[in-house]
């Protein structure tokens, strides 16, 4: 009795996903999805992008949490448009709470859309919202074993972005073998190692990001 | 339509969580329900509470994990009865995915069952398995930011364990902020500030547990 009814929310989410996508498509907008688990610095990321992007992408951001409004006002002291979206419990975004967000969110003049998503290894994956891309980001604190034990957001998303490389010399995580595995989940991912901290490696997901709101420009 | 079906699976699993506690307490066995967001180290927990404990308390172990079999692995070689629970795919474990195991584990002559959930700060909280009490762990890693962010597990757990607290010269992360937030939500909380890494803080903990499989015994 269980399946049948996930796979109804997930058909329908699908469905949604799919209108919000023409809409972005339409509007020639780039739309990222940035996952991880609690505390990998997705955030850290963002404000280090808007201060890095600002001038030269318009942007705007989208905030999921279980609860509080700390990430949305954390990135909109950067001065870019932010939205909250507070999820009360479910432990991932789906397409509709972003539909219900364009009230709020005036994407017409925006170049590049992020939506971070709550704090979750795992059901966030499973949730398209309409997006061009998945972005995940895992922190070497987390440790080395974590792509064989979650694949599916390895599998499903485009970049991989690990984080918190700073930290490298205090923790036992082995980045060759994260890179390893991560490649055998998913040939395809282009793998950044950075450190939002120091600011170390983020060049390349900056040049990344300003191609692909390129592409979608013409 | 969702809230209803959701509701009724949290029914449906809090009954059979309530025939799984019988069975503990019958049994006079202490049932904890292990729960941290991926890569905090509960597993490495684990591995120093069965080498501190195993002379004196008979364990088993329950590991959950998305798919791999990689930390009941690890617990094993340790020396104490482990069986992995794969959910393919759900975020957290319930309380027939336990009942499932009775079958493989032989609890009969246990004291003490720690369950390892599904790496994940949300939804674990929200499934009861029939355990004596939920315990959770946050490493500093993390952010002091997460109490406010994750609420429900904070006010669930009766246990906070503050880990990798050798990182700390290294991460900006003020205990004191992660712990009087925690106590706000959850004044009840008994907290430990650990490092599994060096070992400190885990006689605390040790005796805590050590206390509470004797309340058990009575």
């Amino acid at each position: 009795m269980k399946i049948p009814v996930v796979r109804d929310i997930l058909e329908a989410n699908e469905r949604i996903a799919r209108q919000n996508r023409e809409l972005f498509d339409e509007n020639r907008l780039l739309v990222i999805n940035l996952m991880s688990a609690p505390g990998a610095g997705k955030t850290s990321l963002l404000e280090r992008s808007i201060d890095a992007l600002k001038d030269e992408i318009s942007m705007g951001i989208i905030e999921g949490d279980i609860q509080s409004s700390q990430d949305a006002e954390r990135v909109a002291r950067k001065g870019v448009p932010a939205v909250q979206i507070n999820t009360g419990g479910e432990c991932h975004l789906d397409g509709n709470m972003i539909r219900d967000t364009f009230k709020d969110l005036d994407f017409k003049g925006l170049q590049l859309l992020v939506i971070e998503n709550v704090g979750n290894l795992v059901c966030p994956a499973e949730f398209n919202m309409g997006e061009d891309y998945k972005i995940m980001m895992l922190s070497v604190t987390e440790g080395d074993d974590k792509p064989s034990k979650y694949p599916l957001m390895f599998r499903k998303s485009r970049v991989l972005l690990i984080n918190k490389i700073d930290l490298l010399p205090y923790v036992d995580c082995s980045m060759e073998r994260i890179e390893k595995e991560s490649r055998r989940i998913n040939p395809e991912l282009t793998i950044f190692r950075i450190s939002c901290k120091t600011g170390e490696g983020l060049k390349g997901w900056y040049s990344w990001l300003r191609e692909q709101v390129n592409n979608k420009k013409k």
